[in-house]
Order: structure tokens, then C-alpha cells, then sequence
């Protein structure tokens, strides 16, 4: 086994999710577990401590092997304090100082990341960002996260709040976001915002498979509404287009800002099929300035679920790599 | 004098602005010329050459003196070939090999950059930019350029068309745009734009000082209306806060997606006074989650219409620097 090994670490309000690497960010082991999110922060680091170390036993090899650990966190976070300011999902989670705390407790170097930006280093060091100097990825789940990388390099900002994507606005009259604010792209596409749009078509008489569900007061998810479009379903397969269109506008708009070579959409609504990767192609296609778009890729994710943990330990290799640990 | 000294010429539909500096960007002259739009390349080419040598004269320096020269074109480009691929303002700009033409004429190395982008670097190097890592750039008149600067670099993205702001959407169904697209930023808030929903709100009968020039079919200018809105008019008022408004919404993506530290304002609307500036603001206080704005600093370019020229010549010296030219 090559050594020395890093561990990723992706914490979210659902689930936390681990991954032990290599240097090159190669897989060698990964594990998920339901994140105690009301047990606090102190029972959520001793979870997290327990997971890396039971993953580097699954990987064969020992706790001495790891160079460094890397987080990834759905937070607003001081990358440079290694602090977590303040973290949506997590109750309690306000200015903790997760990179210190973390490092007693693992006696490893840590490095506290925000979790699309995770994501998205390990989508370029080890998935479908392989090998471009500029590219961009959104994240498509109960948020939109994103994040960029620019000359080979973490957009982290000024104030390491660069690539909050799914809050940028793509209309200022839009719904409301989880944010406080209205008309974001999160508002508009993310998976609750194009449940909820498809429960108002139904209650304004549109008629639909998922119909009866959505009238018995039954809960209707993306997947739902995915299985009943490929099914032919004309309500569900309109719902997930006008989600791609929504979905277009932003990756136009990161085009136009960013010119990444590679733009790369994830989650649950990407992963189950092409009808949504076309349907913002196509928005592309017709919108974005061809000087502008000619050289865009946009494409999957290829690290799945454990893009962020991967991403993590890849930061974590970023910031202590093997020769000058 | 300090010398080696840069020439930088900003190239636009209208005029073509030049002015000579330092290697650290302090202007000792500049000049602004009508550009014969009309009569080609070769023409321009050759006023561009007479401006570049006339204003090192009247700097009091001699042609041997000029270590580079740089020019900010209002097109879409590529850097590394130092090509005009299309000049939306410059009839018969297709494809021109500006850099290699200019540098046999001058007999100087040249750097060819887009206009926006020149002016965000003038900024940053000798204006509002100062001192900050990360900086964003809008400029609003005939249609809104923007440059960005991430980690002290311009960022110019995959293909060259990294940083317009302009034409990012902020609304699908908006109005139409010079691009071809719909719902840009430039086709609400620009200056015709913003004349635009002006005469549309007097043809659909609200009052103004400006109404009977308008029902006369005579020109109205964005400072016609700057001017009545400092007098009073209501009507005024409120297209150049909805104007602000729209801009604001633009500088909110700007800070989500690259969390600058300082984004600069500039052009003849936001010269005239503070009305759009603290409408900017106040979207920004109003709309953009407290973690993102709180580090921002919003605020006017400081070198007028000359930050183009000056950048440019910032960007040959910053490409041939005086240690190693």
C-alpha cells in the first residue's frame, strides 16, 4: 500500500460520510453513518473520530499510516482558523473550532473545508474534473451547493464564501429560499423546490400518475416524480424540465462569470438519468454566447455520494502532502 | 522620470483612450481620440500607432523608453495568440492578429486583453482595487463589461470570456439583449436599457419633466435623467433606482459566486452621483446572507474613463516587467 494515507470526512445534516485515500486521492476504503445531529457537537466529533479510525482499519492498514485529515462541512466556515461559524443543519454548531478540536482528538493535522467546495476538489482530483485548470460543480440535493476552481486553485474568496451558487438569483421576484432571501437558483431547483412546484401544478388541477399521492396528502420525492417521467408521465417529466431550464440559467451564469472548461452537476436528480443533463444543455445551447460556451464541458459527477470525502482527504493531501509532512 | 515606461491604449467603438505609465501604473499622459469605426482595422491600427507615439512625447520621454505596450479591446479575444476573434462594435474586426500587427508597427512587445478586464486590472493596480486579493469590476454605460481579479490574478477563465457580468441572467423571461440572449444584466441596467423602460413608462402615461420630450421623439440621455431625478422628478427617481436595483442583483451573484473584496462600480451613471451607488447597497444589505456582504466593500472607480488605458498598460508591464524585459 502506498503510504501516507488521508482520511476525508463529509458532515451533513443527514449523514456523515468517510473515505480513506491515497495521495492521488485513490479510494481505499468508505463508509456512511446517520449523523447524531441532535446530539450536539461533541457527540458528532466522537462519531466522526470512531468512523476515520475504523475506516483505516477497513483499509488494512494503521492509524500511523495517516498523514492528515481533511472535513468537509455544510457550513459557513474561517478556512484559515480551521472554525466553523455557524452550520444550517446542525444544531449547536455555532463558532466551533472543529480543525482544532478534531486534531487533539485524532492526533492527525486537520484541514476544515466547506462541503460543495469538498466536493468539487475531489471531483477535480480524482473525477470528472480531471486534468481542467478552470471548472465548476453544482451540487443538486435538499440545497444547491457549488463550487469553483480557478488556475488549479480552490475559489474560496475573500471571506471563504466564494461558490454559494445555488444562492445566487436567477430572478429577483422568485420564492423564498431557505436563506432569507428570494428568487435564489436554490429556490427554483433544488430537489424540495421542484416537489413543491409539482404539488402546485397537481392542486391547480394538472393531472399526473403521482395525482392521488399528492391528494391523499402523501409525501411525493424526486425520485417519484423521475420514475413516473421516464414512465411517461407528462406533469412529472414537465416539472424536471422547467427544474433543468432553472438549472441552465445557473450554469449559463457560470459560464459568463467563471469560463470554466468543465462544468460538473451531481446528486440524486443527475445520477437517475439523462433527462435533466440534456435539458440544461440545451438551455446552454440556446442562451450562452458560443465564444462563451464553445469550450464549456458540462457533465456528471463521477464520484457519487463520496465525492465530498474524498474531497476532503484531498484537501487534506493538498495541504500536507507526502513529501513535506 | 522612472523609466522603462508602459503605453496603454483602450480601443472601444467610440474613442480610443491612451496614456502613458510607470511600471508602477502612475499615468504621466493621456489622450482620447475619436475611433474611425468605419474605415477598418488598418485605419485604427494606424491612429492607435500615432496616439501611442504622439503620447510619449507629451510625456516628455522618448519612444526608446517604452519597455511594452497593452491594449484593452471591447471584444472577445484570445490571450495567448493575442487575436481579435470578433469586435462587437468594430465593423470588419474578425480575426485579427492584433498583437503581431501592432508589435511591427511599434516595435514593441504588445499584450492584447479584453476592455473590461484592462479596466478591472487598471483598478487594481493603481485605483479602488488596491490592496485586495480579490476584486470585481462592473462598468455600466452602453452595456455593462465586467472583469474579475481572484488570488491577484485576472481571471480570464478557460477560453478568454471569463468575467461578463453583463451578460449573466437575472431573469429568464427579461428583456431582450445585444447578445442574443434574453434577461441579462446589461439588457436591464445598462444606460439605453435603463432610457429604454424610461420612454415605455411616459408612453404608458406617467408624468416627467422629460415627458414632452419624449412624446416630441426627441434623444433622452441617462444624465437628462440623472439630472431631473436630482431635481425632483419622480419618474427619474425611480427608473434609476430600478436601474440600482437590477445592478444589485448582480452584485449579489457577484459576491455569492466569487466573494470579492471589493467589487468597483464604475461609468457615467455611477460617476454622476450617489442615487445608484446606496440603492446597490441597500439590495446588498436587503438580499445577500450577512456571512457573504460583510467583507465586501461596494464603491466607485477611481480612475474614470482613463482605468481601461491605465490598465492596459498595467498588463504589458505586468507581462514585461523592468527586471526582465
Amino acid at each position: 500500500m502506498t503510504r501516507p494515507l488521508y482520511v476525508g470526512l463529509d458532515l451533513g445534516g443527514t449523514n456523515i460520510k468517510g473515505a480513506v485515500t491515497t495521495a492521488e486521492a485513490q479510494s481505499l476504503a468508505d463508509e456512511t453513518v446517520p449523523t447524531l445531529a441532535q446530539a450536539g457537537p461533541e457527540a458528532i466529533m466522537s462519531q466522526m473520530d470512531d468512523l476515520a479510525r475504523r475506516l483505516v482499519t477497513q483499509a488494512g492498514a494503521e492509524w500511523r499510516d495517516v498523514a492528515a485529515v481533511g472535513m468537509g462541512v455544510a457550513a459557513w466556515l474561517d478556512y484559515d482558523a480551521g472554525l466553523i461559524l455557524q452550520a444550517a443543519n446542525l444544531a449547536g454548531w455555532v463558532d466551533i473550532p472543529l480543525r482544532e478540536q478534531m486534531s487533539q482528538r485524532l492526533g492527525k493535522p486537520v484541514v476544515v473545508e466547506n462541503d460543495a467546495n469538498a466536493a468539487a476538489w475531489g471531483e477535480y482530483v480524482a473525477g470528472a474534473g480531471r486534468g481542467a485548470h478552470f471548472m465548476a460543480l453544482l451540487t443538486l440535493g435538499t440545497g444547491i451547493g457549488g463550487g469553483i476552481i480557478v488556475h488549479d486553485r480552490l475559489l474560496r474568496g475573500h471571506s471563504d464564501t466564494a461558490g454559494e451558487l445555488g444562492h445566487t438569483m436567477i430572478r429577483d421576484d422568485g420564492p423564498e429560499c431557505v436563506c432569507g432571501n428570494r428568487g435564489c437558483l436554490e429556490a427554483f431547483a433544488s430537489a424540495p423546490a421542484t416537489v413543491q412546484r409539482f404539488i402546485e401544478a397537481v392542486r391547480g388541477g394538472a393531472d399526473s400518475a403521482l395525482a392521488e399521492k399528492v391528494r391523499a396528502g402523501e409525501a411525493v420525492t424526486t425520485e417519484d416524480i423521475y420514475q413516473q417521467a421516464m414512465a411517461g408521465d407528462t406533469l412529472c417529466r414537465q416539472t424536471l424540465q422547467e427544474t433543468a431550464r432553472f438549472l441552465g440559467i445557473g450554469v449559463h451564469n457560470i459560464i459568463m462569470a467563471v469560463n470554466p472548461q468543465r462544468i460538473v452537476l451531481a446528486g440524486g436528480m443527475i445520477a437517475a438519468g439523462d433527462l435533466i443533463m440534456e435539458t440544461v444543455k440545451a438551455v446552454v445551447a440556446e442562451r450562452t454566447l458560443p465564444y462563451a460556451a464553445r469550450y464549456t464541458e458540462i457533465g456528471r459527477g463521477q464520484l457519487g455520494e463520496i465525492a465530498g470525502a474524498i474531497g476532503a482527504a484531498g484537501c487534506a493531501a493538498r495541504e500536507y502532502p507526502p513529501a513535506i509532512r
